[in-house]
Parts: structure tokens; sequence; C-alpha cells
């Protein structure tokens, strides 16, 4: 889930104190709403403010100077993916463990207490490994990073669209992300430890690409370059790919998903890099898991799910099988709207009711709970028993009332991490499961899933759509087979199950070309393209009739200004003019400090970049500009002493990134107010502007492809008339009956 | 290769008569420089004129409208990834019919003298077979389109960039194209059928997306909504991606490789398209391949050349194999600099000396036939017989000199179609050459390579490449596993080949991702990509100290305005003011006819946008606007008789779209020069403008991001200074000394 709804519109950066925790906890009461486009967050600025420092910075720096640049950034990509690929080793390998440790007890206990009798007593010690592994991991989110709930998409969607979120991007979140997906997946959750994966690389990215951790108070004093949006954000985007990658052992797909989400403007020199990120870290998770497994040559994981391999001989598809699939295509599409209307309204039950930590801690180990107690009653009360054959898979094996030499086929698909449970759905041989079974279980996994996602708990949401999936593949495919009865071509119903899967995930996800590719990689095998692309579109089609996708559902319900690809078709009859936020707030190119103040104390209008006019415009300065400026008493009068002070330089302004003080930590005396503030050097000379009469989806395009946080507006004559901002923008989307306007709200 | 240097400057369109084909050969006698900047290519413009009748179009359509617009860009990309597929199907079938023919007859032929002496028969048969499959396609490229020379890469990069490239995307050119691949490949050059596939998708795309094709003069009256630039190139794209797909059964790849070259802002829509189009591509062509091969449940032929499976278990490689490949590194990039630097040098002699069709021919000829004959006489010298095995997968074996129930292994490489080599190499089991014949094959061949790369012919370097990296890449290999003696694992020389191929491939057309991408999915094993990336990165580091990519080269010789995704680096000195052309011809609002013909007919400046004021800028129109308002006589003076006319409509703008006739054409009376025409209606009112002290880089960004084609320049008082069109920023580049700049010529 995506909790972030906490900031007062003062706190324009990421610092945050105690005492707006408590702030933020009251505020939470207030019922957020999808019609809504919240004031709180501000934009990133992907467009370099090209002042003088910057220019002549730049005219310094010689081809060789660029040249090394272009090296440390590469050095930064294969650093990222290394520590991405180490991560996921890491996470792997504790679930492993921990997950290990408590099917081994408890599968003890149920065959000590299956002759006995008093199976209530394993009950018990399941719900109750459970509920301890999910609360610590819940208490560790709840009370101290909120943020780190959930997967993560959702917020890195929204940070590479340009919307910042709070604390996104820290590492006491990575570290409390990785510390709850442990807890919650080795707690028997529904969920999978994929999508936290890219929210940590990111995580890893903002952290080494800075040089520094501001959670850690330690300054390496390199990549000092790279400290601004526009930098930043590349080298996230390769971190959320190396997290892609890392999960799913899908370095393309992990490219693809980076691009989808984030990149407006396609850079060749960037997509390598991006690339290269990925590669490191899927082999460096692939290196270290192999030593791991104890099969160093083999190289056999190279992400945190493998699908296992489809080979062409066994389960080939003959091409109208493609439209054999056609079934697969609708379900896949109308569970995932199902799954994300339930959760729709669940979360909005969550944000009215349960927004206390302890409320939250409660909700999560009770889910914890009901899972292993429904687990372990369809285990009980299954009757489907299947021989346990020499070469099985199965790490857990429960005979419990079957006879010696079988097993219980529904504790494969219970009594197992969610991992394995859909390798063992996409090719244990045919038979392995009665039809029953498998509907059964999508039932009862299709609920606690969807109950799952938006717990106060760091985990994903990949996993289990692709277990419900393929459950409800695989048992389309059995009864397929049992129609057609020609047992030669449809006999395999793994295939099917891996078809369901992509279905029901595409349904829920909708993310669809590097969904796509990531599915293919993760399969191994490349003729698969073709139907799982198909399905895939068709969810997507068949699930958007009814309602947007989870990511998107969630950034709604938290009212981002989040900008999509396009302005809405239909918004030709809006101009810039009816679009810009007026009157703004403009300096003189030499302004009374006393003035800027005032300006950028007012909570009321809270602005972020001024034009600079006299009359005319000369330029755009920033807020953030502006307050190292006052911090650094840069003021006219003061000159002739500042000739023997050095000179305000571009390293000032980025030690300060990314989190400039607030106004009302710099003191301006009353003396210094009535000083004057020359803002030439400083301001960038050049902003973009467009002319009032612009159609909307032009001043979009010119937005968007150019990552601007700023638009000036002016009129024939160049004078300022307006400032179109990312809200200005998101504030329109299509609705069902054609254009609608977004309310702007404080919360 | 890239023949275009033939336009004249007034010829702003694609139109070309028969006049001017013969001022084409004349021109062909001036010499390219890589250091000039033509003048006589232009742009093409992604900028929509959002005029009043664009909006009043955009106003007036539903969303409903828009929907329906979507589901027909669907509809053109799967038709284009259809028909693409089918074409690659068309030249494959072709190819192996007339390759199978030719075999067979010198097969038997040889088969004949060997017994009786007197093989020089079979030589000349063989070389004469050659010579004359070479003969049909070098004539009709050399005299019916030259355009369809080469590979076509270039000229589509070119077109993908924003550049307009006469006649690239026509039908004829498509026709001649396909006719000279298959007669190229069947005759035996040392040449490929992959790289056309890419041009020949892009034309197909910008013929259905039309809706009409001008070298058949028939128009369908369908898709004319997408009858401009903006949408045309969206197409071509998914044509590209399509092209190679169905030539490497990698629709991934063709994505990555249209993104890569082509589009400029990332839209997830239509990289969803170019998916789908690129998927039904290989679709198409695996499903009747399929039939074709006799075997249709399989679907085994997801491209035009299969690299074969590489199964993990057989040849898997150990993770510090990864670092073992490093010898190949090296050689990669400086064999592929090597293959550039000669190749370079020959086309600007080609240039100088080669510019009559006639002699083209003869060039072409002369080439097939000792083509023919090195590889008569390297088989004939060579002593290497292997053991004909059970399971051998050879097509033609030839016994010659050899025991019974041997073949010569040289003839393996040459006796052959050069895709089949490249899969012997990659899978036959080790032992299969030895390593003198491979060392020869590898020198033999790279001179071919060389020397063919350029010819008259359509034909693409992608193949050729392959093989000789293969060639050599197994060579390593074998020497590695002599040195090493270990058996077990460096056995299999067949990784070795794929590396070196990968080495190779790189060292000669640099790019990297996508080929990365490309490889790895012709591959089919995902587990290569880690090692294929590493060497593809060093083959491009090492070849770019040397030359650019061969495609780069191409592009530079033939002064092409190219632009690459960043400006140089060092370019900060440079502003807006020195960058742009001035003075700048403007029109006023309401403009007299006869000063609008006076200067359109102007061949010395020969404008495309003219901005219009008076004092400041009011909006920008264009040349091709102009014509069709003079043909249509859209004069102030006929607006009463107009009442009964009907009104000027977008159609008719689109109706001209993309050949608007040249000024020439249009008849102007004296009279009529009097009247005043009012460009209110149709001018663009809101062109994108920066202030003069805009920086390059700036510019640039703006420039590339947006896919502009004029670019104005205004004072503070938003008064037109000057002009920035994609000459202005294509001449500044990188040189060795730091930023230099091109002269601009009119060849």
């Amino acid at each position: 889930m995506f909790h972030v709804g906490s900031r007062s519109t003062v706190d324009l950066e990421e610092e945050i104190t105690p005492e707006e925790d408590i702030v933020k906890s009251r505020l939470k009461e207030i019922p957020h709403n999808e019609k809504l486009l919240s004031l709180k967050y501000e934009s990133l600025d992907y467009d370099n403010s090209e002042n003088q420092l910057f220019l002549e910075e730049e005219r310094r720096m010689s081809h060789m100077g660029f040249r090394c640049l272009e090296i440390r950034r590469w050095v930064i990509c294969g650093l990222i993916g290394f520590l991405t690929g180490l991560i996921a080793c890491l996470i792997d390998i504790a679930v492993e463990e921990l997950a290990g440790y408590k099917y081994s007890a408890v599968k003890q206990n149920i065959e000590k207490f299956t002759e006995f009798g008093g199976l209530s007593i394993s009950l018990i010690l399941w719900a109750a490994l459970n509920s301890a592994f999910v609360m610590v991991g819940a208490i560790a989110v709840a009370f101290f990073e909120p943020i780190a709930a959930g997967s993560g998409i959702p917020q890195i969607k929204c940070y590479l669209n340009g919307v910042k979120i709070p604390c996104v991007v820290r590492l006491k979140t990575l570290a409390i992300k990785v510390f709850g997906v442990i807890c919650s997946v080795a707690g028997g959750l529904a969920v999978g430890k994929e999508g936290p994966m890219i929210h940590s690389g990111a995580v890893v990215a903002a952290g080494v690409s800075q040089g520094r951790s501001t959670s850690l108070k330690k300054d390496f004093k390199i990549f000092e370059y790279f400290r601004r949006d526009t930098e930043k954000r590349d080298f996230v985007s390769a971190g959320a790919a190396a997290g892609v990658s890392a999960a799913f052992g899908a370095p393309v797909g992990g490219v693809l998903f980076s691009l989808e989400e984030g990149a407006s403007f396609w850079n060749q020199m960037l997509t390598w890099r991006i690339f290269f990120a990925s590669m490191i870290s899927t082999f460096t998770l692939n290196f270290f898991l192999s030593i791991y497994h104890g099969k160093p040559g083999e190289l056999s994981s190279p992400g945190l799910i493998n699908f296992g391999r489809f080979d062409s001989d066994v389960s080939s598809y003959i091409p109208f099988e493609s439209f054999l699939f056609f079934p697969y295509y609708f379900p896949g599409g109308m569970l995932g709207a199902l799954f994300n209307v339930i959760n729709y309204w669940l979360t909005i039950f969550r944000i009215r009711y349960i927004h206390r930590p302890c409320l939250q801690v409660m909700e999560a180990m009770l889910v914890a709970a009901v899972t292993a107690t429904v687990a372990f009653a369809m285990i009980y009360f299954s009757n489907d028993c299947q021989p346990l054959g020499q070469d099985s898979t199965e790490e857990y094996p429960l005979q419990l009332f079957c006879a010696d030499g079988e097993y219980n086929s529904m504790a494969t698909a219970f009594f197992n991490t969610p991992e394995r449970s859909v390798r063992s759905l996409f090719h244990n041989p045919p038979g392995s499961y009665n039809p029953l079974t498998l509907g059964v279980f999508t039932l009862v996994y299709f609920v606690l899933a969807v109950w799952t996602y938006g717990l106060t708990v760091s985990a994903g949401v990949f996993i289990p759509s692709l277990l419900i999936g393929a459950a409800w593949g695989r048992l389309f495919g059995i009864l397929l087979s049992t129609i057609t009865s020609s047992q030669s071509i449809w006999a395999d119903p793994g295939k099917y199950a891996l078809i369901g899967a992509a279905a029901q995930l595409g349904g829920i996800v909708r993310m669809t070309l590097s969904l796509t590719v990531i599915m293919v990689e993760a399969t191994g095998n490349v003729t698969y393209g073709f139907p799982i692309m198909l399905v895939l579109m068709t969810a997507k089609i068949v699930g958007d009739y009814f309602i947007e996708g989870l990511y998107d559902i969630h950034i709604k319900l938290q009212s981002v200004p989040f900008l999509h690809w396009d302005a809405p078709p239909t918004s030709h009859w809006l101009t810039a003019r009816e679009v810009m936020s007026s009157p703004v707030t403009c300096f003189n190119r030499v302004e009374r400090v006393g003035r800027i103040v005032d300006v950028l104390s007012n909570t009321s209008t809270n602005h972020n970049g001024f034009p600079v006019v006299p009359g005319k415009i000369c330029g755009l300065i920033l807020r953030s500009q502006l307050i190292v400026l006052l911090k650094h008493k840069v003021f006219v009068e003061r000159a002739s002493s500042r000739l023997s002070q050095r000179r305000l330089q571009l390293k000032d302004f980025r030690d300060a990134y990314p989190r400039f003080p607030p106004i009302q930590s710099i003191h301006v005396s009353q003396d210094e107010r009535e000083c004057m503030m020359d803002l030439n050097e400083f301001m960038n000379p050049t902003p973009y502007t467009v002319p009032q009469e612009t159609s909307l989806p032009r001043v979009f395009k010119l937005f968007r492809a150019l990552g601007l946080r700023h638009l000036v507006v002016v009129d024939d004559e160049n004078r300022v008339v307006g400032l179109v901002t990312r809200k200005d923008l998101a504030r329109y989307h299509l609705g069902k009956d054609g254009l609608e306007e977004l309310q702007l709200a404080q919360t």
C-alpha cells in the first residue's frame, strides 16, 4: 500500500521531524478521495537550471572531464547492479532459511500429532509462528517507516513520473523494506518478495549515485556532480531495472519496465547503462545463489522466482492453440478487475478506519493467523492423496492421513513458499492435482491475496497473482483435456497454468510490454511470447473496461498528481490560459530580501518557482535556490565584504540537495530584510515559455517530454501571465462522461 | 550502400522526374566528403501544425472517435506485421529454392568431373551461375532504384532520425529490394538477407498506414487521418521493428531497435503497438515457414536466421568463463574497426570512380565471379576431410577428393548459404573443422565481405559479420581447448563461435542494447546474455577508438544532417544566437500573393518554414501549406466568390501529403499576384520559441525531444531574430580536437 498521506504543506522537502510524525497520524483520518488532487506532493525537476554558475562549470569542463563523468556513471550503474543483486540474494537466503525452519518444525509437529490426535496444537503452533513473523515485520513498517509498506512499485512509478514522494529513496526505508519482506514471506502471508526488490533497487541507486546517505549522516564526497534531480532520476531508473532483473531474472524486462514507467526521453547511452545494471544484478544474484545452492557451475537461479524450464519439446504448443488459449483471455481480465475492485473498497475502508499503527499491526497478525488456519483446514479436509514419486521435488511433503508413500496434494500448494507452489503448478506432471483441490485453492487464495495486499507489511502482489492464475489455468487445462480426451497435445496442463498465471497477473497490474518480456524471460522460452502477449493484451482491455490497474488505483487514492503519457484526447478545447495558475508571484532581478522571505514564508501559496521580471520575463528562480542564497546571505550590500569571502558555487547548491532547509529555519534580521539580493547570476535565464493560446495537448507534450516542473505562460509582449505546473496538467483526466477536472485539496 | 546523392535543391519533396534522373548521375561525380553537411536533405516534421483547421477537427472529434482511431492504429500495426512476415517468408523460400537448385546443379557437375578430371568446367558453371544471379539483381538496383542498394539500415536510421531520404519508403523500392536480395543471396555473394528486411518492413508500414500507394497511383481513401509525418513515423518504427523481428525471430530486439534508432519520445501505447507488429511478424513467418518445411506443429523458424538451440545442459558456461571469453573482446572491436576502415576507403573510391550504373553492375558481377572462384579454389586445395556422420545436417556434402563416407569440411563453410554456414560453425560437434581451414576461411571471407558491402546490390552485412566472427571464434575455441587440454568444459567450440560472432558483428555495426537482445533472442538462451553484453560493449569501446560504426560511416559519407542523442558535451559555449540562421524571411498575417510566390520560387534560399509577423511572432507557416493555399487560390479577394465554394479543409492538405507539388508547377497570373492571402487560419499560432541566449544543448534538447523542424529564436520583445533548423544543429560535432563545425554544401 501507499502510505504517504502525511506531509503538511509547508514541508516541501523530505525532512521529517518527530512533531510532524504525530500530525501525520492525525491527518490520516481525513478520507482520501480519488476525485481530488493533493497539493502536498512536490515535483522533481528534470530541467537543468542553466544559470551562470552552471554554464561556467560546463564551459570549464574539458572533453576529458565529460568522459570521466561518463565512466563514473558506468561505475555507479555497476555498483547499483551488484548491490541490488546482493540484497536480492540476502532476502532469498533469509526467507529460505526461516521458512525452512518454520515448515520443518510444523511438519514434525503435525506428524507427531497425526498419530496421536490433537492436531489443533499443530494449528496453533503454525498460526503463532506465522503471526509472530508478521508482527515483527508489521511493527517495523508501521512504526518506523510506513512508506516501506506494500510493494513500493506505485511509489517508484510516481518517482520516475516526476512526483517527489517523501522518504521514498532513503536508506532507512531500504532497511525496513528488506527486513519487512523477509518477515512477511517467512510469515506465510499470500505475498511475494519480488515487488519490493524494485523499490530496494531504486533506493540503492539513489544512495550510491549521490555518494552519501542522510540516514547515516555520511557524505563520501564523491559523485557530487550527480546531485540533482536530472541525474538522480536516471540512476533510480537503473536501480528499478536492476530490481526487476534480480526479481525475475529478466534484465531486458527490467530495462523495459524502467522505460515504460520512467524515462520520457529515450537516450541510448542511458538505456545501455540501465541494461548494464540489470545484467550485473541478475548475474550477481545468480552467482551467489548458485554457490548457496551448492551448484556454483550451473548458474541456474537468474531470479528470485524461477519458472523452471519449459522445454519446447515437452510442452510445445501448436499454432492454433494460441486461439485455444482464448477462453483464458477473459477470466484474466475479469478476475483481475474483481481483485482490484475488492481491494479498492478494502483500501478505502483501511484509509478510513485502520490508520493507527497498532491497529495496522493487529490486522496484519490477524491475516497471518487466518491464512495459517485456512491453509490448515484446507489441508485437513482435503482427501487428495497423490503417490510420492521417486523424482518428487516436494520440499516438505505432508503425509497426514494419506497412505504410506503418498502425500497430500493440497499441502503442495499451501504448505510451501508461494514461489515453490507456482513452480509445482507449472511443472508437476499431469494428474498431480485433482480439479476440486485446484478450484477450492483458487477461491481461498484469491480471497487471502486480496485481503493481504494493502496490509502494513512490506510485500509484493506478483507471486500471489501468478499463483491464483496458475491454479485456475491448470484447472482449465485439466477440464480441457478431459473434454477433448485427446491425450497427445493437451495432456500437459503446465502450459495452461503458465498462460493462466500471465492472464491473472496482467488483469491485476496491467503492465503490458514489460510484463510480457518479464514473463518470457522468466519462462526462458521465446515461443511462448506470442500467446503470453495476446493474453496480457486481452486481460488489459477487458480489465480496463471495469477498473484501472491495481497500482494506478493506489496512486489515485493518494491523489498524486501523476502525469500519463498524453493529454486526454478530447482536451484540445483547453488552452494554456485556462489551465495555468495565475496570478504569479514574480521577483525583480534585484529584489529586496524582506519580500523574498515574506513570499517564501507564505504558507497559503507555497510556490516553488518564481519568474524574474521587470515587465518581460528574464528568468526563473527556484525556491531551493533562494533558500541557499538566503542561507549564505548573498546580499548586494555585502558584496564589498564578500570580496574577501569566497564566491557562491554550484557546490553550495549541491551540498544542500535534496533536503533544502525550510525557510523557517533561516534567520533573517530586520536589517538584512532591507538588503537587496541580485538574482541575475542564479536564475535560469532561458526558461521554457509558451503563449497563452497554446492548446493543452501541446503544453502537455512540452512539459512531459522535457520533464519540466514549471512552464511559464507569456503574452504577446513576453510578459508573464501564468505558470503551468504538474498539478495544473494532472487536474484534467478522462472520466466516463468525457473530460473531468479534479479538485485540488490540501490533504 | 547509401545512394542518395542526387536531389537538386529545388526538389523539396519526393517527386522525381526523368530529367532529374539524368542530372542525378552527373551530380554523382562530385566527391562526397564527411566534413560537409549536405543542404539537399529536408527534415520530417514531428510537430503538428496546430492551426485553426486542425484544432477544429480535433475539437469536433468525440471520445469515441479517438477510440476508433486507436483501433485503426492497432489494425494497421497488425497488417504491417503480417505483411512483413509474408515478405520475409517469400524471400526465404525463394532463396532456398534458387540456392538449392544452384548447389544441386553445381554439385552434380563437380561429382561428374571429379572422376574424369576437368573441374575447371565446374568452376566456370558455378561462377557463371553466380554472376548471372547477381547481374539480374544489380541491374534492377542500379538502373531502376539505386536507393534499394545495401541493407537499407542507414536509410531507415536517417528516416527515423527525422531526415527525409527521397524514395526511401516507396513501393517500387520495396519490390526492387526484395527482388535484389533474392538475387544476391542466391548469387552466392558474402551477404545476408536480414538487413533488407528492416527496410522492407519500413516500406510496408509507410504504405499500409497511408492507405495508398503513389507508385501504383492507387488511393484506398482509408487511414487519411494518418497522412502526416508524426503518424507516419510511428508506423515506420513499427515496420522496422517487424522487419528485425522477422529477420532474427527477435520481437523484443525489434522493438528496442526501433526505439534505439527512432522514437525520441517514448510512448507506452506506441511501444505496445510496435511490439504487437513485431510479434505478428515473427509469428506469421514462423507459421508459414513451418508449413513450408513440412512441420506445421513445431513453429521452429521464428526468424530468417536461426542460431539453433544452445542447450544450457550441453554447452553451459561457468561464471568465470565470462572472463575467459576475455581474449575475444579485443579482436571483435579491432577486426570490426579494420573492416570499417577498409570499407570506408573502398566506399570513397566507389563514390569517385564507380558511379555509373553499368560500372556498378560489372563490379557486382566481378565480385560474384571472384567469390565463386576463391571458394572453389579453397575447396579444391583444402584437404580437410571429415567423416560423414549419420546425423549430419549437411545439405550439400561435397565428397570431392575425400575418401568414401567423408566430406570436404571447407565446403561446409563455402558451398552453402551463409546462414547454414553460421549454424554449422555454432553446432557442429568438436573436431568438425581443423584450425587451418578456419584460419584461411576467416581471412578469405573477411576480404570478400569487405569488398561486397557497398556494391550496388541489395543485401545486408549481418550474416557475413556473424560468419567471420564465428569462424575465428571457433578457431580460438579450438586453440584454447588444445592449450588447456581440459576436455570437460572447453570441449565445445560452438559457444566460442557464438561469442566470436557477437564480437565481430558488434565491432562492425556497434549497435548495443538492441543487438544484445537480438543475439540473445536468436540464441534462445538467456544465460548467454551476460557474456554477449560484455563482448558487445568491449567491441564498441575498442572499435570506437579507431573509427565509427559501419552505418554511421555511410551516413556521414553522404553528409546527412543526422542528429545524435545529445548535443556535443563541450557545446555549452554556443548559444542560439550563434547557431541560428538569420535573417529570416517572414510573412505578414495577410500577405501579397506575389511576394509569397517570389519567396517560394527563390532557389537560393529555399526555406521551408516562415514565421508570420507584424513585428512580434504570431505564428509559423510551412512551405507545403502555402503551396496548397496557392493551388486552391485561397485569396482574400476571392472570399466573396468563395462563399459558394467549399472552404479549404484539412483533407486538402492531407491529399497533397507527402508530395506537395513544386512551386514552379503552380500557375499564378499577374492579376492574382496582386491579391492578398490571409494566413491566420492556416499558420501554427503557437510555434515553439527560445530566447537568443539559450545554450546549444538546451536548444538541442528541445529540438530533439519534440522532433521539431523549425525552432524560432526570438528576442526580449518576442520579435523574430532567427530560425534554428536541423542543419544548424547537426553542423556541430565533436572531432578529435574538440568541437568542429561542418561546412554546408549543396551536394
